[in-house]
């Protein structure tokens, strides 16, 4: 069972245009520094979270509880100027654990209500014993020699993202979500997805795109673990261990 | 002319794997806390920073020298495990600018090199009398209403992440760039497009996409205030100031 | 029995003159935000550093055990230029931990030894039996009416700052350690000290100085806790719910 | 003639217990982060910020007009739930420059009104010519072997602030501020103050407090400059280029 926390900013479109519209830097750098804080909240509590829209914010978070969740929506409205409403649930697949804790939240108030504030609610907490993550960590091969040293930066960004929506909508249809960390490395959320089911779903996305894409995929009882063992798994598929183009490590 | 910092983490990818793969959140803490930080600077000099990649930024710096550059770069080594190069050229478009900076990095060494570090290597810098950044700010009509109130946090991100393709490319076709900068709105740098090739281009990306885009256009010396205009134009249209979808403000 | 680690940045003062002095902003910013890092990671386990002298930070890390040090150090090194080391010791007066823990920290190496990284020594760690921290927080009595306002910004500071001294040396006489945490606050690991003997010590401070002190008292399993009840106290007393300069709390 | 400005947040106090105290690390990182900020802001055009008391902070901002000023409050307004108010002077010492720069802060209204929000009151700007900032780095000599590696922490801090003080009022005397700036080190802004009356006041406090002091001291048209002149002249005496006790350096 994957437990995931949906974060949003409290009625954040008009605080940015109010008393009128806010500079924009000013804003990149408060969307960023919130994004960097949840993820050290979380991160020390062994989950992870995923920027995903940056007001809209999706953490794993097994292991950490209603009061761990209050006390980071505290330190939230002590340093910034916004406020954040949570929702939480858990579920076998991280896209019905992501459709759940979405409902939890809209059934709080809109995203852009004056009066929804600081929402907290909870479907489900995963218990210690069902605890169950698994990620996949995915990257292009070779995208330094293939794009990133020869063409734009631009054109290479193009396919990046690209390839980001591909693996959105493909892993979607197992019950997967997928996020883009950086660099050209995605990390999917993917619960119940079996190994021959990831590796025709990355084949997909490479005959889509024309990349080629691998995947080290982590089970663990927490995110933060479980992402950690994606990350062996893709320095051994690196490093010419298997000539899979999927390896999965767990605890 | 608009002058474009391309900003590259030094032999990032190597780095973040040695000796053993470093904990995920400590890296999304990274490099969030390193966009922020380069908003901040580039910010405080007129500019303005879109994180693209993460490890490879896009900054328009129109009216920041060399001096400031190597400055940034020196505040990077002093307060980060890792060092950035930087790519800097000027020319009549966004995607001429960010090509010939991608060259001007890529001439450096390569973003794996552990070689390289610290380049800076400048093309062409604005100068005060010809410098010139459009900047086009392009959101999403009513998507709180039409998605994030109503359709799971996923399936939004899907929506919002497959737009941002479509412009890509589309302004691509313009001489433009486009990036993702939070929620449901999207930054362009877009000098030498027309308002009526905005607006054709918005309209194929509705059509491909389902949504419906608008956009305010700011015009003026530097990025910083050119994307200030940019929200202004957009404020209005939202207001209802006018029935276009594109509305162009300058100094 | 009280909890402390002693957190030292490995071999800085070398490393902020190599190969020629860094730049003094950055290095501020740089101590403070990891000061503010420290700060966040400790403080989501229930603990509270305090800054002290920046490159040596002392925190109450009661409830918090050795895997977190060893995580909190990665942390470290996976986001900063620099690396620290810590030494732990848990005992009945704050003052004699700290004692304890800085005797860990030397026999791993000197503050300025280029061997020495990441060292983590535990005398010890309380159990969640014995643990109680027994922080108060101290301010100056109206201190914006008869400083803060009236005199210039820099004489407040020198009173401010005299206090302090006094306060470490008082307080160590029974002890316990004394911080100062912004404004006219002060915060002192007491564990402990009686209300009388800190009501003398109190009054001791304010024939030395000038000023009138009073404290809130925590008393709890953290130190985070501890630090909430003191502020409780001290909020009841300034209400003039007593008359008495302590007050104190406990769960 | 050296610019100062004094940076006050507004309201601040009333701020931190409405409606109940704030959890006290929480109120820790948030200034120590907005001290950050400040540092880099007045950092990136040539300034420099001493935390003094956090709440109360001290920049020296020769070259900083007005319009830099206000983007920085509105910069902090736009990322933190507090703002700040400030007041400027120029004078020939740094004494007089804060002093009229505080009565500046203080025409606006208490550092505890409601009312009081965002003040810039300036009483007069540095032009290009007359700009001139003399600072002072102080350093304990030797005080890894003497005290860090050998006292506990706790002594060494009392022995630093100790020395704090005695410096504040030292160099009070001659005109000049100081401030702690972590570690055994001080920076005082100390423009017309001579390398004799300098080196006396060392003396001074050396005998009232058993440690050794030296200074390098830099001259320049903005504080981050003078602080790097500053810089190389201590390495100076470090390396034993100089057996004098104070080395000066200008532009």
């Amino acid at each position: 069972m994957i437990q995931i926390t949906l974060i949003q900013i409290d009625n954040y479109g008009p605080w940015t245009v109010t008393p009128s519209p806010r500079f924009e830097p000013d804003l990149q750098t408060l969307q960023s520094r919130l994004y960097a804080d949840l993820e050290r909240e979380f991160g020390s509590h062994g989950g992870i979270v995923f920027y995903n829209r940056f007001d809209n914010l999706i953490a794993i978070s097994n292991g950490i509880g209603e009061e761990e969740h209050r006390k980071i929506q505290e330190s939230i409205r002590n340093r910034y100027p916004i406020t954040i409403s949570m929702g939480i649930a858990t579920r076998k697949t991280a896209l019905e654990a992501q459709r759940v804790a979405t409902e939890m939240i809209q059934k709080g108030g809109g995203a852009q209500s004056s009066e929804r504030r600081e929402i907290l609610n909870i479907d489900s907490l995963a218990n210690e014993e069902e605890s169950r993550v698994q990620i996949s960590h995915i990257d292009i091969n070779n995208i330094t020699k293939t794009l990133t040293d020869v063409e734009t930066a631009y054109d290479t960004s193009i396919k990046v993202y690209e390839v980001l929506v591909e693996l959105m909508k493909e892993l979607k249809k197992l019950g997967g979500l997928c996020f883009f960390i950086g660099g050209d490395n995605y990390m999917a959320p993917s619960n119940g997805i079996t190994k021959n089911d990831l590796r025709e779903a990355l084949k997909n996305v490479d005959k889509n795109t024309g990349v080629t894409l691998k995947a080290g995929v982590g089970i663990a009882k927490t995110g933060g673990r479980a992402a950690d063992l994606a990350d062996l798994g893709l320095e051994d598929i690196r490093a010419g261990l298997t000539e899979d183009s999927v390896l999965i490590f767990h605890d």
